[in-house]
């Protein structure tokens, strides 16, 4: 681009328009002087379709995972986050929750006419941020733009690689009977943060997204017992229950829980009744299920102690034969009651 | 999912809505039976947050390519193809632009509420046989939902991985003064045809969409002369004018063209004049620029037109020397002029 021949981007003032997306010089600029800039590397800046990369050496036996991510949260940023720390995190655990090392990130960017430039900004350098905070690079993107009134300000499309090393063997339908959950920390704070802020509510303390990158965390645990851990999972839109429920159903067992065992902050409880949600159905952005061998599943613990993302892990139930594939739990109150899918729908547009 | 609870889909006449995207029963439901059910593969069943597979054997020196892109064409259907179609051939020419073996896919849904599901299915139909013809399987996927009026209709951003042999070195940076520009066929075709169908226009004979995966076409390019294509890119959003000025600029180069050596089909070119449209600046979706070493060039060109994709491949112009690197055209009328980049919008939601 000849540069001197146009003026720059009004990031402060500017809006997304239809040229933008056109492909056109528009476009290129605002590729140049807003995402580039923003999340600048070198693979980006090879400028081509795609980003070309090698592999870190590994063993043979070495497998790829590739996980990708719609992103619609709404609104745009909420306590403890926003639509672009959310988009690096939710891939990243994804690919995480195969027991790989997430190695890489594309970006596809859907915007609406109109949408505010600088907001946008805001939105790329918390991306950016995250990623580097990661260590997982956004490499190549997209951008197209779509008319007011038929998107939502910005939607974020997010795919990463990563590397399963030989032996790793971590999948939802690894279970067994007799194994042991984890959950590495309290649920619902993601879920109630965004719809608290959606619904303009005030609360006597803020609740914050747990919104973070759990592949140091899942690096932990892999190394602590090696062959111990057999399921990971990251329990976000359907909540815990909907997670559990997956397990279960792929791994044809069933589980059973203890109520009092499960974490949950006393405002998010709180905020739950008043809205009238179950924390067991509202959706996590910085939280894993594991399922263990029974054998290792007190150094697995002990190594998510020792992580500042597992601080408040907890063994919340055991897997069970059943041939109905039940999740059931016991009570505070002592009763026992199945945790059954979420069916409708709690909690939209909430990641 | 214990199946005997629910009623299967109603995809004749149902509707997409919000519980669809809210990660329970519904959304379960939806992947299985309209997504799993349409695009079936070993990496689909795993069932996983993401999908495992490994490489195929390759020497040192081999490199991988990740490529991305958001597809929002409106209309959803064109002749010649539609979103779904769109979407495969778009991400697999994104990465055999970098002169890679596309692999496996990724693909994000954005659906809006309301949508009806027979058309949903149409759409995904279309992907998975495009996805089959091409031998590149969608291995994982995301499906989220906005409110009506949020989106419009279906947005989906496919990602794609594949691999670079070694000795391969392909990028919009390796033009030198000198080398010959090739192009693989007749330019505009994809545009007029969604534009005549947006606009409901009728022409004497119906213009198709180009809309093809070209990676096939690629590796008979590469294979003819080892180390002969220096650049490939697909003309698509901005058109062949943009994508030129995209090589030049990376490159430090710049092009001399020949207007009469450049295909455009007569309708083409008589909707284009009725458009106000200049088919250098329409998209396309199954073209593709080549820049080749002069000694290359001729064979390059050969094993294109033994290819059912580059039966029209001409060749259109040189690089030159030119520290301004201007895009310039020789035209049918003996004058000479710049082709510059397409600015502002030409065709919004053309791909």
């Amino acid at each position: 681009m000849r540069k001197d021949y146009i003026r720059p981007l009004d990031i402060r003032n500017g809006r997304v328009d239809m040229s933008h997306g056109a492909g056109g010089r528009a476009s290129a600029q605002l590729i140049e002087e807003l995402f580039q800039a923003a999340l600048s590397n070198e693979w980006l800046a090879q400028g081509n379709d795609g980003a070309a990369f090698t592999l870190p050496p590994c063993e043979p036996g070495a497998r790829l995972v590739m996980a990708t991510d719609a992103h619609v949260v709404s609104p745009l940023f909420f306590p403890g986050g926003d639509l672009g720390s959310l988009a690096v995190h939710g891939t990243i655990n994804d690919v995480a929750m195969c027991g790989a090392r997430p190695l890489y990130l594309s970006a596809s960017f859907i915007l609406e006419e109109g949408f505010p430039l600088a907001e946008l900004k805001r939105v790329v350098d918390s991306m950016a941020a995250a990623s580097r905070a990661a260590g997982v690079p956004v490499i190549t993107g997209d951008t197209k733009v779509v008319e007011q009134g038929k998107g939502d300000g910005v939607f974020i499309s997010t795919t990463g690689i990563g590397l399963v090393p030989a032996g790793v063997d971590v999948s939802g339908a690894n279970a067994r009977p007799g194994d042991v959950v984890l959950l590495s920390g309290t649920i619902g704070d993601h879920g109630v943060a965004v719809l608290s802020r959606r619904e303009s509510l005030e609360f006597e303390t803020t609740i914050e997204s747990d919104s973070a990158a759990l592949h140091g965390l899942v690096a932990d645990m892999l190394a602590a017992v090696p062959g111990g851990v057999r399921v990971l999972r990251d329990p976000t839109r359907g909540g815990l229950a909907t997670t559990l429920n997956e397990i279960a159903r792929q791994s044809g067992a069933g589980m059973l829980l203890d109520e009092a065992a499960i974490p949950v902050k006393p405002q998010v409880d709180a905020a739950c009744e008043l809205l009238g949600l179950d924390p067991l159905y509202v959706a996590n952005e910085g939280k894993l299920v594991a399922v263990c061998a029974p054998e290792a599943a007190e150094a697995v613990l002990a190594a998510m102690h020792d992580h500042p993302l597992g601080r408040q892990a907890a063994r919340i139930g055991v897997v069970v034969e059943d041939a109905h594939r039940f999740v059931q739990m016991d009570t505070r109150f002592g009763g026992r009651r199945v945790v059954d899918w979420l069916s409708g729908e709690q909690l939209p547009r909430i990641c």
